[in-house]
């Protein structure tokens, strides 16, 4: 690597957003694609995203912004996906150019509704990107503390580690400190899966359960993370890393967490629907918890997963909250 | 055990108070010590404890109050210790009955200041008590949850199965659902470490570090805690499980949690005098950390302890909170 990489992050989210403004502390330039002719005229004119992180204000000079995705990516050498998982593949299939040779960097959380693939395999398989160029970035990190420029950690994971490294210190700061690891997939499940966790916490507080049983939720639900994960990725692995248990905690504890809240509606008696409709979004545990399911169910021997099942119960096959973790509360130690 | 044992509480506490209402949950007769002849009068006027779960009433046709030890331990045959670790030395001076052939069941947070020893140590060392009949219980627990019945998980340890298993039996009830394992010492040592844990998130969030970063560290907290344990006794155990890491986090996350408060206080700049005071009561956590670092300091292969240290270099050498976890995050990952 001789030249300096060119970075472009796709999406205009929270998280894109955050980011971006990470990138921005080491880069003189970064390409930024985002669907909405809306968002980018008003981040040209008022150099901040109108919808997330609005207090982030951005030096104009450095960012490329764009709303064709091509033009973005021909012009970038580590391309950074942070489009929720139920909306990527629409906007992967207005991709024309040829991205094999790029470095890819999923921020994506969640398998592929559509290929029920992780978001890695989705472009080895689809993008002829070879596995060596593709990463995962894992927080603990709520956007929200980035832009509040809060000392955060993030693990940067890929099989190739000169690469994990680069992208690793491209977002390092003052206020983000990065670890690297080369277990890409183990990273990719932990992210998903902390969403469905997020959301039996919610859950369970929306039902009166209380801090006593949130911790005995958490316990529970590492040790499950770690059953599943060992399934589908056996590896050597410290499951307490950052990565997966203070990601699992800073998504599972927290009040602002989408997952969470869609949960907690749901423990106080919404429907799905009308938790879905009333939050304007779909949280992305809700798609994570089929896909986790349904990969379950594909293997001979499943995975012991009392939580996940029961929020499965719940989200989709329309159980009682209060009967389904009444049992649940049985099942946990 | 043909006769039905009689059990006893020593202390009354918030904790000891939780203790003696899981009991009368399912005992005719439980005996109750505390120091206090106001606290004793007001429970018999009253039928509640005047300073900690107020809103719990007690049925005084099952309880025997005293403010007599020996009158209450001569009584009984499993007896209940939940008195603070810088108190119970003092306690013990009184006791002149025999208690070698009773069930000790120890709900102390630390090791004895006065002898550098685990409760269980003790009891074995001066009171005779032989180690089959040492038992720890642990949470995760908030008195405050059980005071409003929300469900709660404890864990009964003790290298006596049967005896585990007839405590943990008596504890458990509606809102308390309970496990048993063998593993006394480890048990005892993680009830001792969280408290360490909670006064260094409290000095984090006093010092405006956010989520994220709690997160981290308690992710570090609980490999820190696995290292530092198996180091005083291997043996096999899970450290995900919730007498560990679910104790940690209720500790941890808990605004309520004295030693978080007394850990913010010094975070915000309290010295650990003026926070003491203010807090007109000593956080267990602060004699734990001096236990934990000189029983390190003792060991020929020292474990790798950041979070200790620094929470040590801040309490016990008066160095600066700021500095000690700036050069704290750079050990953590």
């Amino acid at each position: 690597m001789d030249k300096p990489l060119k970075y472009a992050v796709f999406g205009a989210g929270s998280w894109a957003t955050a980011i971006v403004k990470m990138l921005s502390e080491n880069l003189d330039e970064i390409g930024w694609y985002m669907r909405s002719i809306y968002t980018k005229e008003h981040l040209l004119r008022e150099q901040h995203n109108p919808n997330y992180l609005s207090s982030v204000e951005f030096n104009l000079d450095q960012l490329k912004l764009s709303n064709d995705i091509n033009e973005t990516a021909a012009n970038a050498d580590v391309l950074f996906f942070v489009i929720p998982s139920a909306f990527i593949h629409g906007e992967l299939e207005k991709l024309t150019v040829d991205i094999s040779d790029k470095i890819i960097v999923s921020a994506v959380k969640g398998i592929m509704p559509e290929t029920g693939l992780l978001v890695g395999e989705h472009f080895h398989e689809f993008y002829n990107v070879p596995y060596e160029n593709i990463a995962v970035i894992a927080g603990p990190c709520h956007a929200e503390e980035v832009a509040l420029e809060r000392l955060s950690y993030l693990t940067i994971s890929c099989s190739d580690e000169d690469k994990a490294k680069t992208i690793a210190k491209t977002l390092s700061s003052e206020y983000i400190n990065t670890k690297t690891t080369d277990d890409v997939i183990g990273v990719e499940y932990a992210v998903m899966l902390k969403n469905i966790y997020a959301i039996a916490a919610g859950i369970a507080h929306g039902l009166g359960y209380g801090d006593n049983f949130q911790s005995v939720l958490m316990s529970n639900s590492i040790r499950e993370m770690k059953r599943f994960i060992k399934k589908v990725h056996k590896m050597k692995r410290n499951i307490n890393n950052s990565a997966y248990l203070g990601d699992l905690l800073v998504t599972g504890y927290s009040v602002f967490s989408r997952n969470r809240m869609f949960g907690n509606m749901i423990g106080k008696g919404y429907t799905v629907k009308s938790a879905q409709m009333e939050m304007s979004m779909v949280a992305e545990g809700y798609y994570a918890t089929k896909s986790a399911y349904d990969l379950n169910k594909k293997n001979n021997k499943k995975t012991r997963m009392p939580i996940i099942n029961a929020v499965y119960e719940i989200l989709y096959e329309n159980k009682n909250p209060k009967k389904v973790f009444k049992k649940l509360t049985e099942k946990l130690d």
